[in-house]
């Protein structure tokens, strides 16, 4: 694609700190003087969020259907938002992209790397994030953040194992991606957590700018 | 599976008399004295159907969307209703199944056959049906028949060029999966499809109940 917008994205799981370091995308980009919308996964399209609505609040989905679901979500976010906007040189900030469904659907739920890396191929394909900030906690930490929050959805109700494997899923991710997934140690203080994301942006300024 | 019950699909574009032909299926049943349940898809269980209602009131779905959402409601419906109700020697008959996604989301919407195989080799694996019925009827005498009834959905507000392409994805598949698929001509009166559909479960009869 002959754009110069960037396509960023944050992963993390529950309690992470997703919303703060947002905040700090955000107020770095504007910084920088770029236009970006900020979108997120599952979501960010109307057919999408109403996706996200079956998949948050259904009373029980096997597995396979979780997944076929977030990327039938995530491909009219690709098709209807993200190359859009990428392609009118709007830079694209997601609140979770496709690294989640391997944290998730893969580790998390126990199905097969390769049926995720298909889909990745059918759904993403080229439009892969040029930068992702994964916020690295720990599930009881995270977990005993999220627990102060009011009402839990489907997702936040299960056990510490599944949010263990999840974060191994991330890993795993990580491992395989070490150029684009920059780990962001969130277990340390707000202001830790901004130093770091901070760093990391000011670190790979000169590669996205250009 | 250790199950004597059979699994019967009914196969057939707008209009080609399905509901004639699912009572002639349910009087033949009822005459052999077996159990059964009749289920439809999209749908047929109670996540599938919300998905249902997404696929056939949506504003706009990308056909990978149409296609993901598909086999999400599908898993749902295999995993749910008819594995279980199959276990149980109940026998299932269910309106549309895993061929009219080879019609529909293969050739009417263009999507790669091998694609489709794919997820049906993810979601339906072995649960084939072991007899399906294809009502084949010219688009426009189907189409003419359909628009008698009151307010379209989404698909049957499509044009005649992607029911002929639904119709050519029908018959590609039946000539993949000849022994599995009988097909009923639905141009005749009710009067011959009637007999048409009797013949061949008579003449599948010995088959299926031993």
């Amino acid at each position: 694609m002959n754009s110069t917008a960037r396509f960023i994205t944050l992963e993390g799981s529950e309690g992470a700190g997703k919303t703060t370091a947002l905040k700090v995308i955000h107020d770095t980009l504007n910084d920088w003087g770029v236009s970006f919308i900020q979108t997120r996964e599952p979501g960010g399209e109307k057919n999408a969020e109403a996706i996200r609505d079956l998949l948050l609040y259904s009373d029980h989905l096997d597995a396979k259907t979780e997944l076929l679901l977030m990327f039938a979500a995530r491909n009219e976010h690709v098709v209807k938002v993200i190359r859009p906007m990428l392609e009118k040189n709007i830079w694209v900030v997601s609140d979770r992209f496709v690294d989640a469904s391997f944290a998730y659907q893969g580790l998390g739920r126990g199905l097969q790397w390769e049926t995720i890396q298909y889909f990745e191929s059918l759904v993403v394909g080229e439009t892969q994030p040029d930068l992702t900030l994964y916020l690295d906690v720990d599930p009881e930490t995270g977990l005993a953040r999220a627990a102060s929050r009011s009402e839990k959805d489907r997702i936040e109700k299960e056990s510490l194992t599944f949010f263990n494997n999840i974060r191994a899923g991330y890993l795993k991710r990580m491992s395989e991606n070490a150029n684009r997934m920059k780990k962001i140690d969130a277990n340390q203080s707000i202001e830790s957590v901004t130093k770091q994301i901070q760093q990391v942006l000011n670190d790979q300024q000169k590669a996205l700018l250009t």
